[in-house]
């Protein structure tokens, strides 16, 4: 009986890897032009790290981690986002003792979360994720939205749109937060345990349950902007006046609160409002922490950042009907004809990758015909026949697969043949 | 109190990470020229697969496995290594089925054994492998094994050493295991309990027993190269002869038997006999694995691959004093001057960088001084400054840091002066 992969999670083949290749490649180029490095990470933590870095009242702490004993019996955790944990580093490898600051950094990997599996959602999925660690300066809440947009740009993505919201600093959000509690409190009855249970420890959470969303109280809420103090006020007119500068288009939705607890002043979202979408729109989303590099252990920092899945990226690619530049072809087939020339093509193959061509031959002893039709379906530029004899005289016969054309090079000449005529196209 | 990485884990900081990215780089490039395509496998698996595909009598599947059951009450594991893995999606997805035979795969990713950390040993760590699915040419034989010396030689690495060896077809092994039975049956209380136990399972594992290796009966241990039937003598003649073809130098160790159930024919290890490299000196290992495929309930399919860890062959990389060619400047670093500048300067970097240079600024308020330190350690090439003076005259002035030279551009022209100035350099 056969084994399968475990449910929510995918085998990315030749054929669709392409596509992932071309899009973490162009997320790589645009962290160089704006000088994030790449951290990376274990994946796995010790539990606590999420409990502390995610927050304990979180739907992805309280019912979607991967948690387990390894066999020295610590609690490790598949980690389930890439903050916590690169704050982790950060505080660990005292990278805030480093000359230059802030620390800009991103990372490309898997994470996991225990969820129901669905169109666009995984249980294992690919986050490429910065952050900026170090900087209270709003041009900097400003570089990592514009970072993110850039990105889906660059793709092709139009149909994007922005919103952003401030969540204030502690001052601002313990007004808002008691604004809240009283909102709440009488009718707290009629919401869902999960809400009843927020109410004292983090009544925010409340504005993003999905059971009570539609309860009237949602949408009387306090909003947060009406209890921004002055500092934070500024704050969030100079990110919305950078975002202007660098022409970036946004909305300002003061319902915007984020599934994690750490936020605090800018928070972000990117959705895609492209037709056959279907309900998932959410691209990414992202915001400023200041505390949480405190929470983890180190000194006062200040920090922002964002993450997207790779895998709802490609399904807005998909959505907007974008064609990525993959290309896929190798540069020659080399035909063998004959025992003693297939055993003489080894060599020859291996002198033409040499020089850092891509080269590929049969290995089932195809008849020359169907050898002709793999180098078509590779998309071979060149084909190279090597007969019994051909060999006797020490020739090879290479036919342009794009204009047909043909011709006859003596075998110690074909690895600088082939490089000229490939450089050459 | 701060949270710790997890003990056989690492995190890969900037200044170490672009080694990573480079020798990765390499991997992929070379893969390319051999025409293997990416495949991504999930991080974790059922753990049947590892049981069935890596084998039971191993120390990887008795004593190294992150096994733990999910939320849904299945037994997954973190993958151990990562053939099992792509022979399953091999099956899964029929790739049997493709036109193009062999399936030819790469792969890089983490891989996950609970062991003793040490020097070159992580409990988590990053392997790059090829499996070659589908064909039973001696040719791809040697091609793998060539693949991988043609990447260790790429990264400038001299000081290695190639062996390989034959574990002969199925009845080759049979008489084999029959005489090793033989062989260590009226001894074997002499050796420690798991070899008792491998006795009858699978005698040939007691070769790789690291407790019982001083023992006299493992050097007098019959040989399998005396038990190979003539086919298989032919196929690893075959291997050897297209191995002189392509200029690769190997001995022969009829004690090679690779820690895994699965090997059959061609086995091969790369050792690096660097000086200062320490007690670790086998950098990858590979071989011939005919049977997996069907063992994992797929088509009789014939299969070799190998895997190296990337961590070891840095290790190499560094034993060998090698100085990978990584950079890590960037094109240009806006110095402001001035509180309107600083504000102005946030659109100035976004235009440099949507040409495509790398750019950085301040977001610390740093003095003038500390701006052009930060260029300097960043290895920018050119420094812009920008204050409010030249703000006035819609002008900025750009210094080449690496000639000195300085004049002033108008704002309107800066981001082609730039573009035109690097390009060229």
């Amino acid at each position: 009986m056969s084994i399968q992969i475990p449910r929510g999670t995918q085998d990315i083949l030749p054929g669709d890897v392409e596509r992932w290749q071309y899009v973490e490649g162009k997320a790589r180029q645009i962290c160089k032009n704006y000088n994030y490095k790449e951290i990376r990470t274990p994946i796995f933590e010790h539990t606590d790290l999420f409990k502390r870095g995610v927050g304990d009242t979180t739907d992805i702490v309280q019912k979607e981690m991967y948690t387990f004993d390894d066999r020295g019996g610590r609690s490790i955790t598949l980690r389930p986002e890439g903050t916590a944990a690169v704050v982790r580093s950060f505080v660990e490898n005292k990278l805030y003792g480093l000359p230059d600051q802030p620390t800009k950094l991103y990372y490309i990997g898997p994470m996991f979360r225990y969820e129901r599996p669905q169109s666009g959602r995984f249980r294992q999925f690919v986050q490429f994720g910065i952050e900026a660690l170090g900087s209270a300066d709003p041009a900097i809440d400003a570089e990592v939205i514009t970072l993110a947009m850039d990105l889906y740009r660059s793709l092709g993505l139009k149909k994007l749109k922005l919103v952003i919201n401030s969540l204030g600093d502690k001052d601002s959000r313990t007004a808002h937060r008691n604004a809240l509690i009283q909102h709440f409190s009488p009718r707290i009855e009629e919401f869902c345990t999960d809400c009843q249970n927020r109410l004292e420890k983090n009544p925010l959470r409340i504005l993003d349950c999905k059971k009570d969303r539609d309860h009237e109280l949602m949408k009387l809420a306090p909003s947060i902007l009406e209890y921004l103090n002055s500092d934070s006020k500024l704050y969030f007119e100079k990110v919305q006046q950078y975002l202007s500068d660098v022409g970036i288009e946004y909305s300002v939705d003061p319902g915007l609160v984020r599934g994690l607890d750490y936020y605090n002043h800018t928070a972000f979202e990117i959705m895609s409002d492209a037709e056959g979408f279907g309900a998932i729109t959410t691209l990414s989303g992202g915001g400023r922490y200041n505390g949480l590099v405190q929470d983890i252990g180190g000194p006062e920092t200040p920090g922002i950042g964002f993450a997207l899945s790779i895998e709802r990226l490609l399904l807005a690619i998909e959505a907007e009907k974008i064609e990525l530049p993959v290309e896929a072809s190798i540069d020659c087939y080399v035909v063998t004809l004959g025992e003693l020339a297939k055993e003489k093509s080894v060599k020859i193959v291996n002198d033409i990758r040499k020089v850092g061509l891509s080269v590929e031959k049969d290995y089932l002893d195809k008849k020359v015909k169907a050898q002709f039709k793999a180098a078509d379906r590779l998309g071979a530029k060149y084909v190279v026949v090597f007969g019994d004899d051909e060999l006797s005289r020490n020739v090879v016969s290479v036919k342009n697969l794009q204009d047909g054309a043909q011709e006859e090079v003596e075998i110690d000449r074909l690895v600088l043949y082939l490089n000229d005529k490939i450089l050459r196209s």
